[in-house]
């Protein structure tokens, strides 16, 4: 008998039948002899609607209040799915978060996880109930609803398995695993039977979209056993989330990520002198602009090109603010370019293998993709490349580095 | 400056606009020194929309389950007025009934309220707030969400006023106060400045519609100043309802109730003997139905006819009853009849006033309305018609009565 934490997200729950195919789920894995404590979000669409509808009565709404407004959403979806269990004659009782007491800060519509007290629960599923969680919320020390941001019920589930000790943290998506990329791309994209944590937090932060980062990083800290697989495909043992390295030699490269949702921003000339990085990128993270790659080159004749990207939606906003600080940093030109992709690829397997970089640099060069700029980490290269380029180098990639076969082959 | 709390009904606050609206009433009294405690329901249709969905997962919902799905529909409304009444510039806070913690028994879907916490509210209002409250819900002593029932958000107002000491409590509803009788029926109907609780509890449960009955005893118990308004008319004083008989003389009728809701069943030739009344309601009752006027004549020749009106829904199911137990108690026959109606005259006045039941029965005399049953209490008058005379019934009494006469002319 084992205890496990069952994530559903929106689509999962996204409409009566579904919310039943739950419920039948939930019911073998009871059936097997299982606790299960069931973590769900609202009903797709349900989070837009209200939002909407926040947005009519306030232009920013109110953080306290959106909060109060947002969390009906889980709510209506847990009361739904203990009726639905119950109607299959098994126990069930719903919680809100505050109910169960997830404590968190009192960082409105992003508020972090402080404490979690889980002996109301343990109380139900010793006498056979089957815990339905409202995610994405929880209530600060003073009372006041609190919501953790956009794919906080992964980390409601994760943090919940973590105060459970439970054996198994199983996300339900609409995807069965994670894969080496994505197999709108590259049909021959292939389904990961496990990845490290490390990867996965790669992964996901570049746009992988499978599980929220913070819940991998949760899990992580607290050694939860995640899976990721399908609410809607009724076998399949998805993808296991492993914190240890495998003692198997591991492929070098675990997968390709890419997105399309930056910018890039180039300064053009600047004095090539200590503290120019903090003068362009002081007033951007003041504009409560996210900056991810940032690239510098060694200058010649004392200039130099500083390059960064942000999100796509905030460089008409990033050009404004270098507009304003162009001369004072006395910079020739700035320019800013939407049309870009970032590329990268993932693999624990590259500590230990030289040239990988190498490899990927020169099945870009094959494809005449040009790469703009370059970014590197212990276990991840991006580029960023011309946006038309993007799924060729994408396909090149995941058949240079062999994605598409089995390791064991 | 008095504190006055208002409680707007799902009409009131079903729309964006009509929330501003809201808003916009609530900052009128705040301008003019008042601490506020607002009550809102949930949006018009909003809980049908959610019982309904309720009922497609499972036939008859789980109680506990319902209450936590129902109580979201509040929660979105005390959200968004306060959003509102922060557009407009003032401080504003919202509270679930488990936040104020409105503490109930655990009855789901017809909860009483216990106990009420105000210290949090008193707290919010010292420092300038309005505090917008969830009607219709609190939370049991081991912290389940509960429901209070149809109207119980009016019970919330009055027993928040209790708690509070409130100086008034104001039900905003779609009718600008209590009249005399509907005025759809009788276009000179007259709206009453004031009215008793005992009449004000009469009218109610016959039909008036316009406060919850239970609201309405409750403020009674409490001493809370209770006043019906329009929440669309800008102008009016509404109806105060008063504890006190008007030491001034009272109208003899204060208003005329009625409704088609009912059914009347008869039970021809049962022996006149003791314990038939029992007998036959004995059965009644088991089978959960509610009955309301009862009536048995002194019996001729040994047998006499039993009658009693149930929920015109629940005919069917009483006839089925009494069909069981027709032999058992040596009655003829069984008839029920769904084309009733009841019309009822109310009045502290006709305590000193004789004669009150002659002239409504001379009055429906002249009309040539037979009356099939009749039923009095010490301030109403109650009788069972043909339906199709029941509008006739309601004009005549009404213009008999001299209520579209003003009290003081």
């Amino acid at each position: 008998m084992a205890l496990i934490v069952q994530k559903y997200g929106g689509t999962s729950v996204g409409s009566v039948e579904r919310i039943r195919n739950v419920a039948e789920r939930v019911a073998k894995f009871k059936m097997l002899g299982h606790q299960v404590v069931v973590v769900v979000s609202a009903m797709s669409g349900e989070t837009n609607r209200l939002i909407a509808l926040a947005k009519e009565i306030q232009k920013e709404p109110d953080p306290r209040e959106l909060d109060v407004l947002l969390s009906t959403g889980e709510q209506v979806t847990i009361a739904l799915l203990a009726m639905a269990l119950k109607d299959l004659g098994l126990r069930a009782k719903s919680y809100t978060g505050a109910q169960v007491r997830i404590v968190t800060d009192s960082a409105h519509t992003k508020a972090r996880i402080l404490s979690i007290d889980e002996n109301r629960i343990r109380e139900d599923l010793a006498s056979g109930h089957v815990v339905v969680v409202a995610g994405f919320q929880g209530i600060d020390e003073a009372g006041n609803i609190t919501t953790l941001g956009r794919g906080g019920s992964d980390t409601t589930g994760v943090a919940l398995a973590a105060a459970l000790k439970a054996d198994e943290c199983q996300i339900y998506t609409d995807v069965d695993g994670v894969y080496t990329t994505d197999p709108r791309i590259v049909p021959d994209a292939r389904k990961l039977d496990t990845i490290t944590f490390e990867e996965m937090l790669e992964l996901a932060s570049l746009g992988s979209k499978v599980l929220q980062i913070r819940s991998v990083e949760f899990a992580g800290k607290y050694q939860v056993k995640l899976r990721v697989l399908s609410s809607f495909a009724d076998e399949g043992e998805g993808t296991l989330i492993t914190f240890e390295e495998d003692s198997m030699e591991q492929p070098v490269i675990t997968g390709i990520a890419f997105n399309r949702d930056e910018a890039k921003l180039t300064v053009l000339g600047v004095p090539d002198k200590p503290g120019i990085a903090a003068h362009i990128l002081g007033p951007i993270a003041d504009a409560n602009i996210d900056v991810d790659m940032i690239v510098q080159n060694v200058g010649i004749d004392g200039t130099t090109d500083f390059s960064f990207t942000v999100h796509r939606n905030e460089m008409k906003k990033a050009l404004d603010v270098l507009a304003m600080v162009k001369s004072a940093i006395g910079a020739r030109d700035v320019i800013g370019d939407d049309r870009i992709a970032k590329v990268s690829i993932v693999g624990v397997g590259m500590r230990n293998h030289a040239g990988v970089a190498g490899m990927m640099f020169k099945t870009l060069a094959q494809e005449n993709i040009n790469i703009q700029m370059i970014s590197t980490s212990e276990i991840k290269i991006s580029v960023i490349v011309d946006d038309k380029y993007m799924e060729l180098a994408v396909r090149a990639l995941h058949q240079a580095f062999g994605l598409d076969r089995s390791p064991a082959a």
